[in-house]
């Protein structure tokens, strides 16, 4: 297995996966956050095509004013692709909240910021009659890079089985300026942050590990013969181990026959 | 199928699976919201004989003084387990943001405020190191009745395979007070709100329906010829489709061998 992709093929996989969820539920319309990087340009643009660009509506997140580079580009790829725009500052309910109840964790304050941007995105998902397109992709749910009910949470996730690396490869194939493609991917939690930095290994290198233990299914032996370090292939291990959670309903205690989150599951003439 | 349960093997799995869970993720404090409704104080009752009452922290979040009663139920329910609490007002961050963002619906102030009692749960898991149970029973998921990424959030939801008259009968084993066995359940949202005003329906009448439904796989005709309004069938079969993507992670479009949400699990023993 290799992270190479045909972008035209994803491409047309993902806008009729667009296309056809949103119908499913009734939906006409897209509403995603827009915070200037690459996943949620790629998710923007994928649809844009899908429905149209007065279909889609991109928020603009920001705290005050930490990263107003990210906003410019932001609104950049919302005029180049069409697609309309609100921008709307979180500052002023994360600041009150943490005045009453101050840290000085960037996580817990990155944290509440990601779960603001939630809360706000679907409040304007319901105010649009909008569905929320989620921009997490395949590296970051693997290894669980983001905040859980906040920018975990969407209604689909169409880029969610794709590898950092290939989410690069479909931007290129969709005409997003480089500028975007190249720059340093951050969760923008705090002024300066870098994905890579956290990580603390680059995104080339942690998906090339991911697509040999997820899709090829080696273990850390063959890995490690392959010319992995061994520490590094055991620290990725244990990242996907410890976002388990992440990636999962809560469990529920089974008591009964058919259970939530267990088999309960109807089909589709369920009642008819 | 009926809905009678044996409340002391209950409380044995119950507490058990708390504990268990816990465990499983190195915790051994639990926190939740406590609102001195029924399963809130059920979820605590159940927490404190699992953990132990100096390990449960019930965070009240009350919107202003909205709710004067309920807080004082909650208030009256910690005492009594000698569970720890911790009050916090919800109003300063929804106002300042209803305040830019203006509505008259109900509908949206209450989910917004949903999500912020979930945001600041999660903040205090961190700040405490305490793993958060959740309160959803078996009648809300099936039907849909709660907020996403709100009140339906949590690590762990060990009462989501009790139907709301089974919680009654676990409540009245479990020694909660009849004040709060017996009052109208409410989903807080707004004040005088009534469940089961909102839903059309007791929660006795629905649960014997939705037992019916999904324990029994009865059919609409078979539930027709049983007595029930063919109507009152309908909507609550709708209820459940509707609700659907509340008990479901979000749909990630396959484009791999191993995708999240599909087929991507790993054997325990991944990567020894």
């Amino acid at each position: 297995m290799s992270l190479k992709i045909n972008p035209l093929f994803v491409e047309g996989i993902l806008t009729r996966f667009i296309r056809d969820e949103l119908g499913k539920h009734g939906f006409r319309k897209g509403i995603l956050g827009l915070s200037g990087g690459l996943d949620s340009t790629v998710c923007a643009a994928l649809a844009a095509r899908a429905l149209g660009p007065r279909h889609v509506l991109g928020l603009i997140m920001p705290y005050g004013n930490s990263f107003p580079a990210e906003v410019r580009d932001a609104e950049k790829v919302a005029r180049r692709l069409g697609i309309r725009t609100r921008t709307i500052d979180i500052a002023p309910q994360v600041d009150i909240y943490f005045s009453a109840h101050p840290t000085g964790s960037r996580v817990l304050r990155g944290n509440k910021m990601a779960r603001e941007r939630m809360s706000i995105l679907y409040d304007y998902s319901a105010r649009e009659k909008s569905l929320i397109l989620g921009t997490s992709n395949k590296t970051e749910l693997l290894i669980g890079y983001g905040t859980v009910h906040g920018d975990m949470a969407s209604a689909i996730n169409p880029m969610g089985d794709l590898y950092k690396t290939q989410v690069r490869a479909l931007a290129r194939h969709l005409g997003v300026p480089d500028s975007i493609v190249k720059k340093a991917p951050t969760a923008g939690l705090w002024p300066g942050q870098s994905d890579e930095r956290e990580i603390g290994l680059s995104y080339a290198e942690l998906d090339e590990i991911l697509v040999d233990l997820v899709e090829s299914r080696k273990t850390l032996k063959e890995m490690t013969k392959a010319g992995f370090k061994t520490a590094t292939v055991k620290r990725v291990l244990q990242m996907i181990r410890n976002s388990e959670f992440k990636r999962k309903l809560p469990p529920i205690a089974k008591l009964s026959p058919r259970s939530v989150g267990h088999d309960f599951l109807y089909p589709y003439d369920w009642g008819k």
